[in-house]
């Protein structure tokens, strides 16, 4: 089995953001916490930790601690059911890869009380679906939420439902830009604004009108941003439903065309073997997705 | 001089998301943009694009971009004074790095409007100060938001103000962890949420307040994300008042201890030889950041 001592040591020094802190929580000296990064650095042949301010893990040292993380999780469950084996019994912390506009809308009321009640920390990655995956496959999140369902080898993917997204913009651009109607030519014409090179939603929207080829947009990777350039009038874009809801009905941005959503699937992928909590988490996010994401259509 | 041939060639592929898009925006065929491409990385001596779909810059080609950008941006003022010189004459870009709070907060209603009367698209990239200051030295970004006032050298920078935080929480959060008030003991236990490992606004707070060593915190590297899990109650966190006012006047969420906000002071960097155009978007900007950001204390 991997040396725990070596890898706790890592953990900490990476979440207490520095070796001092790091020797303080495991009540060793520095010089012992930094010993034990030498002596995991010798192991494992190359570094696990960029000496910077804080320390940051490279990226074996970012799969080691997501193996750590993974451990602490399953020690946990037996710790429930073994409850002698418990020291110390601080909180755990779980990396999960995420989409920006999940994130920004229905994700935090599903998982508040979930990880209050079981003393859970989360480091979220905001990731694209693809490079979330790719982080999921060589171990360096337990867990994603993205469009993808296929999952990769070793995990299984969960369906939550669709997320629906709006084409809006402010009710001057409309009028600027659109006083007969948006049509694929005025489309064509009036800039747009794209989260980032890997968002396609405006693209799509567009083709279902018969708008193809180029189009002018700005770039804007913040789903808030998205959403303030938005309604500020700088362009029009892809907002979720839930997002967008409270401006749409108070008039504050208006859909292009009435009636034309895009759904995006979202699927939860989590390792097999990642015991009974987050299975639990599991059955939480799929009760709370039956209840704000839409069904979906496929 | 640069063959400005092969680099509007390199700017259509990006800005056109491939190389059929590009070629029709140029008048030429897919192999002639491919040629420009090549010979263009035969100058350089190494690749300009990551052949992916959609393609993308590498990192020289990043600042090529850039400086495809700025050419065009010093183009746009001389076109302004001399008409004639003007040919198609399509929106022009502008690649900025801004930290994620002025882009979830007051950004959008500063620039919305200039955008569209000057024709301008933005290319906005999301980074930490000194991320964000190391891409203009680079060559990669134009101008920069952030909080260091100290400018790379070729640039100048301009205070605009300060973003004030508070610490906040939801009132069942308070409640539970905080029944008897915010001491250095509770707030030590507590669970924070800090954006990512450059944030230090939770570590500076809790300092002022008498809390020095570790805490537990989740990891949210979203503003609009980090808003709702403060709201949902999953832990307390620092967050611009000018996105939380909102919610502290209808009690969703409420200050850990009253009136003792963090200011953080922005800074507008820009080259120094950006032409008149963004010399205007630097008044632009100075004017509404005295109206929504507070004045600078130091």
């Amino acid at each position: 089995m991997f040396d725990y001592k070596l890898l706790a040591a890592l953990a900490a020094v990476v979440e207490q953001n520095g070796f001092e802190r790091a020797a303080q929580l495991l009540g060793l000296s520095q010089s012992a916490v930094s010993q034990r990064i030498k002596l995991l650095e010798a192991r494992v042949g190359q570094p696990v930790l960029v000496r910077a301010v804080p320390p940051r893990p490279t990226e074996v040292g970012r799969r080691l601690l997501n193996h750590v993380q993974q451990v602490r999780l399953l020690e946990r469950d037996v710790q429930g059911q073994v409850p002698g084996l418990a020291e110390g019994g601080g909180a755990e912390r779980l990396r999960i890869s995420i989409n920006a506009d999940s994130l920004a809308t229905w994700w935090a009321d599903a998982v508040a009380s979930f990880c209050a009640e079981h003393r859970l920390l989360l480091e979220h990655v905001v990731e694209d679906q693809d490079v979330g995956l790719k982080r999921m496959r060589v171990g360096e999140v337990a867990a994603c939420v993205c469009a993808t369902e296929r999952p990769v080898a070793g995990a299984r993917s969960v369906a939550l439902g669709a997320m629906r997204y709006r084409a809006v913009a402010s009710p001057a651009f409309i009028a600027r830009h659109f006083p007969e109607g948006a049509g694929a030519t005025e489309l064509a014409r009036a800039p747009a604004i794209v989260f980032g090179p890997d968002d396609s939603l405006q693209h799509r929207y567009l083709a279902g009108l018969g708008v193809e080829g180029s189009f002018n947009y700005h770039l804007c990777p913040s789903s808030e941003g998205f959403l303030r350039l938005t309604s500020s009038g700088l362009g029009w874009g892809m907002v979720p439903e839930l997002q967008v809801r409270e401006l749409l009905d108070d008039g504050r941005v208006r859909e292009l065309v009435p009636g034309r959503p895009v759904d995006v699937p979202m699927y939860w992928h989590h390792w097999h073997n990642g015991g009974p909590l987050l299975g639990e988490l599991t059955r939480q996010l799929c009760r709370v997705a039956e209840r704000v994401l839409v069904p979906r259509t496929d």
